[in-house]
């Protein structure tokens, strides 16, 4: 009865969900994902307008904001876009990234702080002002959610020149095990999703068939037992499992849909 | 437009789907779970046909296996009767458990292998017979998943008499990621779902309004932080999103359902 | 003041401490760490008798006990030979272990419990017996110590033949910590060290120059950041760490001596 | 033989050791255990004056350095005051920490930005300052170590006001991580250190016979299987194994010395 009705709770239809950082690979599959399962659909990005005009194209109308939250104000004006344009806010997915591959002995503060303001302040700010919103907002029947793109480099190191990414993505996992803390009584759940390389423009050099690409991909792929490096369409299911009411009593999370790479 | 049929990659429509221990509490709202969500279902444990009564009633129709996986021999008899019942095998569900209640200096051997027993080496049996018969058939376009339902207590010991239990669903945990290396070449995929304490005849003396049951529960729910101890029902999702193709690339992994008790 | 004294809470002189498993390359290291460090030395094994001839020709003396833990009573005759011996016991190290390298499909029940019973059970056993003995001596100014051999593969799968392997380390830490949280107000402590791969007789193939031993060694050294194997002295530091007074605010943890291995 | 040394591992007789932070409570105890296990020691902080006048009196010489690594420039001034007044570093303890208690939404960019460049960036500056000056000198027969002072906070979130503790605190840990998969063939090791409330003037409130102090620290008690919140002293053990030679072939690891908080 109850348990019958499970598979409705993947169900997103009439959800006012936003994506931060729409224009990269991750975050645009998310807007197409999000959009097919029936959300009302606010995406946030630099270069966004591109993005919407392909959501357009595949029948899914989107909110934009031409925005990344590089601030405070930036990250209310975007949460406040979503939530004025759809009457409310229920569900946020956050998907911003760079890197800055260096050693340490060579990394400049610069460098280090460009990777830990994209891939760490950044989501802390979209949280704050997501969490603003929740709070003003009227609860409905499911919890709110909130998504962030981890990575299976918050778990585990690197040998070479990742020191600033591996401190940003752990310490996007602790901010979201504390923040699921602050939360559980206020209606918002939040987790993460730690895929390992999946094909984008960023990682398109790991695909080819000429080294290095063919010597990383081929020393990665010995770590991965599915026997393959990711596809951003891999991580959709996870993603609409952590923001859909299926998952509403799951939070402080890092879900890793990695082909088993963490597990070996 | 992949990422656009996101949502349904949930469906498990005409997936032949067992679940092991499906008389009990766990095993029986996923059985309910299942065969909403459009699986030809077999259910195997002892005293398993009131279970199919009621499945009945609600008009999902199960074959039985009146067994215990308490040998390999069994085991084997529980996959094959589901195999031939629906001509071939894509899902199971293992929810078998048992536990011993007593500190480690009046432990006895048979209170420590009993649970052992039960929550590992049962778990184990039915893995290797679910190997072998998909092995044994030629794959579809989905791969092929197993679920076990592993437990908190699996990542987190606990003061007073749970050292069999926590060992062995630790030791669950560690077969799983085991499995998940071993087959990921192989189209089958291994993830262990973690509850908190959720309502069962079991557990039902901790939801009372009396202590110890209330004394108990209120030290949970002080590091629960959703604020309430668990429902069958709240594992639901996960469990589709374990056994669905939504999953396909996840494996090895143990995702904690637990309204945040792991994460604080 | 208290903290320039740091470097005295190694030192075990006149601790009463026991090994079980003394005559496996880890165990028979740490009787000689164990006598090197002022102990009063126990040591158990099958065939242990060659280990101590080998520590008298070192200066240390120990008492002898020719069995494994593989009864309850067995386990009991050890601890309590120990205890009289030395008129009380203080640490235990234990360290059994074998394996049964196959694929699950391939598994005998035979080969699945060898393993179990040998890298878990067993452990157990002893623990229980320690436990007593603890429980019916008066405690001293320092806590009461037990360290087991867990090993990386109680974090991590193994691609090939290591279900039972892997099952039984990650359900001795579970272990670990499950007693941890009995023994805490109890005077005990107990964790666990986790070793990389260590030249054994048993790895011993690993370290050749000849192919599977090079080609396995050299995937493995990949992911070893420090660039080599293991030798069983580098645990012997972390060892008496763990059985000293210098860790007698630390219990149900494993800490891993592995190059870096579980880190990347 | 080689295992019978494993006492004089722990011996840090004649290494330049650094402790940066040392005004705090837990670097000013590392300073007196540094020196009194034998190391020629530099202490650097704002306010270090009191603490060398301390040492001094208990008979310890340090190397001066009033200075906080709060940029790149001071990181490197503070290395090499202590490279240049030993003729050489050979290992680093950074213990540097605040926090901003307050709700997500609640909290300012300058609260959040002050605790992510006391507990992370700032041990990015001197790690980077170290990993350079090692890179500098000649390798002597052991590793240069790193440790580094993270928490239980790295593991698990808190309900109340933490998220940029937590999140600097796991992010250091991924530091640890990346940093050690780095330098493992560069003959560093680098590790953390992670303990639970331990006294301190910050924390001295929830050693108080009144609440909230009481309150909260009843609380905390119930997961702490040892019975009590931490001191200093405990954790010094662990730091002389982190920084002598005795953990060789450890790195990239944190180790929780809670009495079992994580444990359980």
């Amino acid at each position: 009865m109850a348990a019958k009705s499970a598979i409705k709770r993947f169900d997103m239809t009439g959800k006012s969900a936003l994506v931060v950082g729409a224009a990269g690979t991750f975050g645009r599959a998310a807007a197409f994902a999000l959009g097919g399962a029936g959300c009302r659909l606010t995406v946030a990005d630099k270069g966004v307008e591109a993005v919407a005009d392909d959501l357009k194209a595949d029948g899914i109308d989107a909110t934009l904001v031409e925005l990344w939250p590089d601030s405070g104000a930036n990250a209310e004006v975007i949460v406040r876009a979503a939530a004025r344009a759809h009457g409310r806010l229920d569900a946020v997915f956050i998907a911003l990234g760079t890197n800055d591959v260096t050693f340490v002995e060579d990394q400049s503060e610069e460098g280090w702080r460009k990777v830990m303001d994209a891939n760490l302040d950044s989501y802390w700010r979209v949280c704050r002002a997501a969490g603003r919103q929740f709070a003003a907002q009227r609860p409905g029947d499911d919890r709110y959610k909130i998504a962030v793109a981890s990575s299976t480099r918050g778990k585990l190191g690197h040998p070479s020149g990742y020191a600033a990414y591996c401190a940003s993505k752990s310490g996007l996992d602790g901010m979201v095990r504390a923040l699921a803390g602050e939360w559980g009584t206020k209606n918002v759940n939040i987790n993460g999703i730690g895929p390992t390389v999946f094909r984008s423009p960023v990682s398109e050099w790991m695909f080819e068939e000429n080294d290095p690409g063919k010597l990383v991909r081929e020393n990665m792929l010995e770590r991965i037992p599915i026997g393959r490096l990711g596809d951003v369409d891999d991580l959709m299911g996870g993603l609409i499992y952590l923001l859909s009411p299926a998952s509403d009593f799951m939070t402080g999370q890092t879900i890793y849909i990695d082909g088993g790479y963490t597990a070996i």
